[in-house]
């Protein structure tokens, strides 16, 4: 067998376009994976009837249909809204930031007139970055909007920020925008159309993509390992032989570049698994911790399979998130939103535009989290891939 | 990377097999796996605190402290001593046949007739096997063992194989054997030394053993797809290339030689796994079942981890094993010792011991159940394992 494809990583980008590669154009494929196991961050197991994520809570949520249809094929879904608690003054308040967060913690004419002001200025079920907030409230001179900015950046985006990052909100481009605050009264902390968590976990929906005879999964291999990028003859090796054909890499890109121009950072986690002797050990499935302790946020797992399992058995497991640097021992998890690493990117990215001039036998295609470093949801890097396999198959037949 | 072994299927043989060589020699492995998984038949999953063996239940018991000390670095262990009940004549009793099964069949006064009998012409603490009894008992012209004997035959014996086999007990080549008749009270199913599971699984302890940078795992993958045996030629090709070192081969012996002389039947099971809201179904793991129902037993596996978890979840897992024929869509379970497929598969073996002549740059190992056609118990076959890697540390000395 003589593979078409070569895809190096098995999270949502990896596997979705070998899978597209496989059924649809049946290309022969070869999925590279470093771990020992498929799915990337996706990666889940079952343990006492609901799922456990290894490399930290993943709840699916999208508005993009086609994305939701797409995935439905490999799985059955079940409903489920996540809420997420912060732990403010002592109290446990809804996050995002909404007009129920408002009354839990002011007396309740204060929550009235800032309920009233925010209404009137933004108006009802809409959406408001912190930053926004400040910005707004002062140049409309409103005391008590600029004291209401003040407070929910203080008390729940500032400290949390530097946390989670080890960095100042203002050096980071876009992050405090990923929570916004809301003015409504629903608590939930997405509002998508779909909410849903996968029925037998990521795990199983993984394996249900990648059942393809077309596809081969080398597991505990770094791709480095059996394949060559020869960058000065522009050609590839795998297992010594050459390679000609699709490239999809999904990995971290300046690896792929040897770090010609530095290296790219990341903030990682570190994940304290807890299990208790308990039926539920928090009221939502998320407590966040923005002012107290060293950790951001806990996690309970057994809130995501409620609507299918009465978690009536006195065991639950709990996860702890430390953040904290990137070195060789942790996991790479989030790209940092700095403009001077983003400026290494995109010199990388170039890099990544010259090789399909040099290479001439191979197309690459860089996708997800680490290669494109950055942020996606899981829906969205669906979708990119999806996007990706589209101008792949555009790209066949014009040949 | 280079690969130094070749090794296909990732059961106890060729995980085994891998390790040693991957930690002790240094090579470097590559598996071939053609499952989506690695652990051969003890593959197991967790579901609502306990394991489930996909491929039957799997209850490790050894008398071999080698093997013991030798898995222990990669799994704990928990205690369990198997017990199995039979359905005979509407009572569940001990099995394997023992003196306790004696007093729940018989009337008091005749149980004790037996026992004593069986004491006084095989002696106590002592095995027998049903056929060896049947022998005795009409050689010495006892009336009463005669007609126990032919009693355990029948109802514990004869149908239980017709199910298992499809075929007379005479036709196979010490199956009765593996189940001999107890003369003492000891209702456990097997008396070894060791008896234990993993505490986390099968699969874990797989993951472990498989852990090394020098170990490669390909799954989804028929060997057929990427090897290729030139046997004209004497040559082995990987990928293309000439592969030069050692081929571990786990796989069915036939089929290697593309069925020259003709396939190899295995008797094949189909498994039903129920999930009931019960903390428990049976009183203990195993019931057979010799003379009802199409099933030959039932297991629920939460008993095997009972000394660690106390069950109080109201969720429970069985399994009912069918008998089946062997074809393209089950799996080769059990090798059928019956003297005219032992023929054939002495025929291959002799092809084996060719090999080596005609391939000059690789030594080829055939290890297992399925590339030796022989019923092994998994201690058995860590131990064969182990035996082999000797063999060939021992080859390598003196190259
Ligand atoms: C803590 C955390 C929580 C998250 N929660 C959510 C959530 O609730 N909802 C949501 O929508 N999204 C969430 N995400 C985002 C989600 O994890 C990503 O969208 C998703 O992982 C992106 O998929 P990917 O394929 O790009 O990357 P990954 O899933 O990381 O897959 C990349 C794969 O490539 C492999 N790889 C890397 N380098 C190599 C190499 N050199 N050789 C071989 N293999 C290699 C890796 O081992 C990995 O398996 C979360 C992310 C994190 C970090
Ligand atoms: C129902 C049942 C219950 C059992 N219960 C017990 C028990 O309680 N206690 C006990 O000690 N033993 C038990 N055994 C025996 C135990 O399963 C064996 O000892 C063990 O599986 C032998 O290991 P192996 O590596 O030889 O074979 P396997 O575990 O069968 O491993 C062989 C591997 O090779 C792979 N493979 C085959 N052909 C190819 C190919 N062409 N290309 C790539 N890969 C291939 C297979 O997918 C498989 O993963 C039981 C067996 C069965 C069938």
């Amino acid at each position: 067998m003589d593979f078409d494809v070569i895809v190096v990583g098995s999270g949502f980008a990896g596997s979705v376009l070998a899978e597209r590669l496989a059924n649809v154009l049946n290309k022969k494929v070869l999925i590279i994976e470093k771990r020992n196991h498929i799915s990337g961050n996706m990666y889940d197991y079952e343990k006492y009837g609901f799922y456990i994520h290894k490399y930290g809570p993943h709840i699916f949520h999208t508005n993009n249909k086609e994305v939701f249809d797409y995935l439905s094929q490999f799985t059955e879904w079940i409903p489920y809204y996540h809420k997420v608690l912060a732990n403010i003054d002592g109290k446990k308040v809804p996050l995002p930031f909404n007009l129920n967060t408002l009354y839990r913690l002011f007396p309740i004419e204060y929550a009235k007139k800032l309920e009233k002001k925010l209404i009137d200025n933004f108006g009802y079920g809409v959406k408001i970055p912190i930053l926004k907030l400040k910005e707004k409230s002062k140049e409309i001179e409103d005391k008590d909007l600029e004291y209401l900015a003040n407070y929910i950046y203080e008390k729940v985006f500032l400290n949390y920020t530097r946390k989670q990052w080890d960095l100042e909100p203002e050096e980071l481009m876009g992050v405090t925008d990923r929570v916004p605050i809301l003015i409504s009264r629903d608590d939930r902390y997405f509002q998508d159309k779909y909410q849903v968590m996968p029925k037998e976990g990521y795990t199983k929906m993984f394996e249900r993509m990648l059942s393809s005879k077309n596809i081969k999964i080398m597991l505990n291999t770094d791709y480095k390992e059996i394949v060559k990028i020869d960058f000065d003859e522009g050609k590839v090796y795998l297992f010594n032989n050459e390679f000609k054909g699709i490239f999809i890499y999904t990995g971290e890109i300046d690896y792929f570049f040897n770090y010609k121009y530095g290296k790219l950072p990341y903030r990682s986690l570190r994940f304290k698994f807890i299990e208790l002797d308990k039926k539920f050990y928090l009221d939502t499935a998320t407590e966040n911790f923005p002012n107290e302790y060293e950790f951001t946020r806990i996690t309970e797992f057994k809130h995501f399979y409620k609507s299918v399992n009465d978690g009536n058995i006195n065991k639950t497991i709990i996860v702890e998130e430390y953040p904290e640097k990137y070195n060789e021992e942790n996991e790479p998890y989030y790209p940092i939103p700095k403009k001077e690493y983003l400026e290494i990117y995109e010199k990388y990215k170039k890099e990544v535009s010259n090789l399909n001039n040099k290479f001439r036998n191979i197309k690459f295609y860089f996708v997800g989290r680490l290669a494109e470093y950055r942020y996606y949801n899981m829906d969205k890097v669906v979708e990119r891939a999806l996007e990706v396999f589209e101008e792949i198959k555009e790209g066949e037949k014009n040949e």
